[in-house]
């Protein structure tokens, strides 16, 4: 029983790691499409992401499969659990990575990235695609160091999200309506992104600690 | 057991419902501080939401604490995992009017809510505290028939983003860039208040059929 118990919670880990591997390519392709305004590409994201939500479902299904059959107790709960809450944090990322990509999309043929918002974007994109790459490796090797970089490049990412909204609401923006409606989207999008990571982040690093992790801060602007 | 197990799931709705009374208080009071510019009543839901924070996480503990020590299975089990879903979705909805009372804060001795949208957002505004305190009802009545007027209210509020949008990006919007960036955030966190309504509504919903709620839509714009 104990044997099967393990086998199945190598199992879950397995498939949160397959599922972050997804959010990483959906990531990639999103920053991309929104970069370059390559629609083929946004189009890709949207299709992953249906088949993100797909592996979240059946990962919750299974965790609660075990919770039932399994009746675990103490550390290896908290791990189910903990699962289920990840599970519903790379949905979620996964969504802002669909949305990031839907705003291309919606631009097209037109650039969704505005004007002299190009190198902050560009740069918000790569903290998003290498956190995600991080998150991926720590949940491979549940190396909690990771979780210290990931939330040094998620306080990066919160500079970058507070300098698009200096520079939409300083004088020397000349940017459309429409323009200033996808820099504050995008913006939040990517800023989102690196949140829910680093809330996976902390749910890992406290697991191995025994101890919950808080929940982390969304601000509104 | 089987009777102290039952007046503990009666436990965990009694605080499911009692949350839900704070966040509508907190939509409330943020829809009234962002429409009339009052920044006392934003201070108000912020601290508010601190209260519902630390809430939804006691909750939480004694949610997996229950797994832990009742080990419950089939209806049970799904209930007490509801219930953890279903407090992380308070809390983002909790989230969701601090963030409309932040927008109010932050403009304030301005006037956070742009012109030519007034009627808009206090319509979207009416309709999340409506939902808010439908959803209390549904979670203490259990009556899924609510759900289908939370779904009906979710249309009109996402009729009333798409309008803001239309607005925004329309060729008689004046606008400075700021109340471009407050509409779009406004209309973001009002839609997504109910959007986790929905998603709360499906689960007591498909609760009571025995069955998973899909999770809710959500688009980029």
């Amino acid at each position: 029983m104990r044997q099967v118990f393990q086998q199945e919670l190598r199992e879950v880990q397995d498939r949160l790691i397959a599922i972050s591997e997804l959010v990483t390519i959906s990531i990639e392709n999103a920053v991309r499409a929104f970069n370059e305004s390559d629609v083929a590409i946004a189009e890709g994201v949207i299709e992953n992401d249906t088949r993100i939500d797909v592996l979240t479902r059946a990962l919750d299904e299974l965790a609660i499969n075990i919770l039932a059959r399994q009746q675990p107790v103490a550390r290896d709960l908290r791990t189910v659990v903990s699962a289920l809450r990840i599970s519903a944090s790379l949905e979620r990322m996964g969504d802002m990575a669909e949305h990031i990509a839907q705003l291309a999309r919606y631009r097209f043929p037109e650039r969704a990235v505005p004007k002299g918002l190009r190198s902050t974007f560009a740069e918000m994109g790569r903290l998003d695609v290498e956190i995600s790459r991080k998150l991926t490796e720590m949940l491979r090797n549940q190396d909690v160091d990771i979780a210290e970089e990931i939330l040094t490049d998620d306080d990066r990412v919160d500079d970058l999200h507070v300098a698009v909204f200096e520079k939409v609401l300083g004088d020397s923006w000349k940017g459309e309506a429409t323009a200033t409606v996808d820099a504050t989207l995008a913006s939040r999008y990517h800023e989102r992104f690196a949140d829910h990571a680093v809330s996976i982040a902390k749910k890992v690093q406290y697991l191995a600690t025994g101890d919950w992790a808080p929940e982390a801060d969304d601000n509104a602007l």
